[in-house]
């Protein structure tokens, strides 16, 4: 009987009009909380409260659908997404009883996240991103030693000019990203050039480094992400049959037809 | 008799003087749009509308010779470009009838991108950015869920500090809009981060993710219009026969020289 | 005897040694130009003057030289560098016969850019520039009548708010640089919203539309240059007999071994 | 006796443990230079003088480590990140030795450079880096020529406008640069057209260039280094025999078969 209720769920979540429904929920309850931040009369409020409370419930159901419909706990949670829509969904269930009200409104923003979950095109488009992480690790990694060190030189010759800027190495390096962003940089400049005439030398060193770097940093994307791509397409789409011939297979034909000229000549003689 | 009108229509359509003609009344009206930014005397006025008023009038001709040149209606407005034509020709005849002189002049302002469609160069730059929107449909999609959860965070946490900027959903959304350019952004972080010490992970991570994002679709375009390109141009420029030979083609010859060495072989015997 | 003279020349003007010397003149020329706007006592002013018109005369004389080494007057003005040098140096050479201070200095200034036509890395570095402006042609055209059409409208909207920016068509299209620049952009902005609140789509779909035009025109350049790059690669490095082998000949390689079958099929008979 | 030191010690400088434990000591280092920054009570500041000591001792007995591991001076120092190391080293053990406060915490901070060293990932980065240096410096110089320039025309024309900005030479390549960074270049545009009101053009034509060359710039290094990477894959990864087959073997089949085809006829005959 169990099994016949399983792969009922699954035919409901399978279906293409309950996922358009599901995303659906998803957009009211995001607009819903775009709601909340407009003054709004009480009758109004207290209909948004009763929504937020049935979207909740719905997308209780509709995880619950989704897990039982799935082959056990194990396949379930065998997929990243699903282990994201679970989080989400508890973490909106969570504060329904009792708990502050700015948490409980936080974590029901998040809700709008599940628009990615559900959406396959937007699903694969933050997979991709999520794959470029590990190879900009590094970079970032060097790019923190640079802000680190600049910042720590920073704090320790402009702290007395301007303290608000320059204070401990973390506000330094805070001051450091609004440089290399552009943002007011003359200004920050300027203050510290009428105490230290030669400072330019410290912000355009660090713009030229973090620009630099940034610059090859996107080289470098846009050139593994090319390859792999392209290593990709060409595996997934050539048959073995269907690639150029080698210059090893030009020479076994060759090696073929001298011994048939062997034969032929031997049968002269 | 017609069809002798008809196909004199179209020669004068066809003709390069003709064609330079309408380009010319297209950057007199343009000219004409922009010398009514400027204080005029009176008499000057009065000759600028004249002017406008006679290139109305050689507009719809001019649509009205392509129409009739045209094998029927059905063939004329197959072409996106004539509809876009005739759409802004009928939209400046329109409110020559009385109307407000307001749209009258925006909808003249508009004549000026008939430029584009008398222009090849243009129109095909225009339909090559055209092709280029829904590829960054759902990038855009990402980009507004991203905007629209951090102006959602953003109008509850800041909405008491500065209303100007977080007052609502929306305005939120247009405040981080301003900070993804980086315009004063840190004014609107130190603002935050005197009553939230902590809001500066909020803006460094929005705009982390942003650029991220920003930078990833980039190389997505890149790499997807240089694909489609290059395999366009590998297929209009190569003969079936020009391509390299595949391993496929090197066994078949392999066998025939086989069958060769046999039928020797038995010879021999 | 004047050929002998010509050729002597040549070997002057091919030399190393007197081409390093001309570098140098130039890079003294360049800093005399910069020690020109700082305040210098009034005997180092007369140095510099002295300086100044030595280096003149050498710059002819160099030119001279140049001049007489070549192949007759056709042969030394069909390089495009050749005219440029000339022009720069006559140009720097009529101030000195009189006419005011401030153009003989502007002049002066441009001396500077021999330096591009005498190192050969810069002089290809400008060539390529150069090769790359008439495909920006049109790209450019279309980003102009995309300002010109929302200078229209603005100066026609905003004329009244603001005269300072959008006073006519000429200033707004200024106005719009600095907003596609992000030059604060918002407060340009702000000030439109309060009297129009719905002035955000305007500022918005301007700078979507520029940037999104931007980054085209990029990704475009990106792919002229390489394809043609890679194209002048190819050609340039491969003899006909290591190209792949196609289709077409493995066919009549097959055809071949067809032939000799049907020979021997008819011995066996 | 030597040699088995020397081969235990470079047992020690490989193993994994005695890495981990160096980069340790450097993010303790690093994390020792940015507390200092910040106000520490008195017994907390004498603790990280001693930890600095011990950091100090610690980094001079690593490298006399390597330094006997190795095969001789010259093995050691024809690795340029050893020289690179040694001169930290040797910098931040110099002002032990007396001399000023300032100099010995700023030498202390390169410190954090040794993470570079350390990290093979990071080295391989910078090496990447370095390489890219000399095919951005013509493109650097060329930059450098067009900022001298328009910054001397400034300096002629703009310096009794604003002294701060456009003084000298130098002071004007400054604001130069903070145009082409957009900051604020609006106000010192709007500045000079109240004196000179096409100066409008210096700036725009500024702008062009130099985003323009950037531009190009970008795409050159992008072309040269995926072409260098392919070329490199290519030559690592094919064998001589899978490289597919040329047109001259083909044709040196096909000579192969006719020869056949001739010694079959004769046969016939």
């Amino acid at each position: 009987m169990f099994t016949a209720m399983q792969s009922q769920f699954q035919r409901i979540d399978d279906s293409k009009g309950f996922q358009a429904f599901v995303i659906f929920v998803i957009v009211v309850s995001a607009l819903s909380v775009g709601a909340h931040t407009y003054a709004l009369p009480v009758w109004m409020e207290n209909l948004l409260l009763l929504l937020d409370k049935g979207i909740t419930v719905f997308f209780a159901v509709e995880i619950a659908i989704r897990f039982i419909a799935s082959k056990g706990p194990k396949a379930f949670f065998s997929k990243g997404w699903n282990i994201f829509d679970t989080i989400i969904v508890i973490g909106s269930l969570l504060p329904v009883a009792g708990s502050t009200v700015f948490i409980a409104r936080l974590l029901r923003i998040f809700r709008v996240l599940r628009l990615v979950s559900m959406v396959p095109e937007l699903r694969m488009l933050v997979n991709a991103l999520i794959k470029a992480i590990p190879r900009m690790g590094y970079i970032a990694l060097l790019m923190f030693v640079i802000f680190y060190i600049y910042a720590a030189v920073g704090s320790m010759m402009f702290s007395e000019i301007n303290p608000t800027l320059w204070r401990d190495v973390s506000i330094s390096m805070l001051t450091l990203f609004r440089v290399a962003t552009f943002e007011d940089w003359t200004d920050v400049m300027y203050e510290t050039m009428a105490v230290h005439p030669l400072s330019w030398i410290y912000y355009l060193s660090f713009i030229f480094l973090t620009a630099f770097i940034f610059l090859n940093m996107m080289v470098g994307v846009v050139l593994e992400v090319m390859t792999q791509e392209h290593d990709n397409f060409v595996k997934e789409n050539t048959d073995e049959l269907d690639e150029p011939a080698t210059k090893g297979e030009v020479l076994e034909l060759k090696a073929q037809i001298l011994e048939l000229n062997k034969l032929l000549s031997e049968q002269l003689k």
